[in-house]
């Protein structure tokens, strides 16, 4: 996890990254920080990890200075909860689901695309293995949400 | 309406583009044009239309040559059915839900935006009013929808 501490105690809306690999997760970061997004990325490892950051249960019981996610970005095959079910239960949840949910997965089958798009995913994006590649799809994708499309208010608390 | 036909028979899958202002679809069209998509556009100038078209009722009964639509851009304020009826009823419909749809509109209200994201709108874009800016959020639109993100299967007919 990156800890995202606020010197001037405003809550911080981050990135949620939704991620097992490390390996994974370090290049979608270095290129995230590479891009123009300004906003902190939080990581999580699995889909238990990922529904405990989002109702703040757990181990985040007590990290009021952590504001909802702007936006997620949702590995599909995670170890236990997978990314399915993170989906099914963030789109069932009247004050979750106005996030927006990225799947940012391996997976390609057509079955997968159908069933995330079925369950209220935002959209869908197949990882790329080529470098160069996945460094453009990720810049188009924070200009893309970050820059020409508007992402829901934070709710006041 | 642009007339799409193909002359292979195969059937074409379009953007659908919900717009009643001719100025607005105008200047979106010659935009999508100039930009990477190859798509063929197709115009509704308002709900009941577009769900004529979706629904293949009324004078789209027997326009068999033509798919449903890869993605919609949806403008919110549309002389009678408007926007977000036209939003809810395709999110309500299981067989039209996986179809992404963009909001697309001036109004930068942020009841319309909580609402039409709770709806299940897949993103919301304030329409810019400066030329070269709505010229960039196109190309980034595109470049998004078209080359990064996967887009569902057409079903089997």
């Amino acid at each position: 996890m990156i800890l995202l501490s606020t010197s001037s105690g405003k809550r911080t809306s981050p990135l949620l990254v939704v991620e097992d690999s490390n390996e994974d997760f370090e290049v979608l970061q270095r290129f995230l920080k590479r891009s123009s997004m300004t906003v902190p990325i939080q990581r999580c490892v699995n889909g238990e990890q990922a529904l405990a950051f989002l109702y703040r249960t757990g181990s985040y019981r007590d990290q009021d200075y952590m504001s909802r996610p702007v936006l997620i970005v949702l590995d599909l095959n995670l170890p236990g909860t997978d990314g399915r079910e993170v989906l099914r239960r963030i789109k069932q949840d009247d004050n979750l689901k106005t996030i927006p949910v990225i799947v940012f997965t391996t997976s390609s089958n057509p079955k997968d695309i159908e069933e995330c798009y079925q369950y209220g995913a935002n959209s869908y994006i197949v990882k790329p293995i080529d470098f160069a590649q996945l460094k453009r799809d990720i810049q188009v994708l924070v200009d893309y949400w970050f820059e020409v499309a508007v992402l829901p208010d934070q709710p006041k608390n």
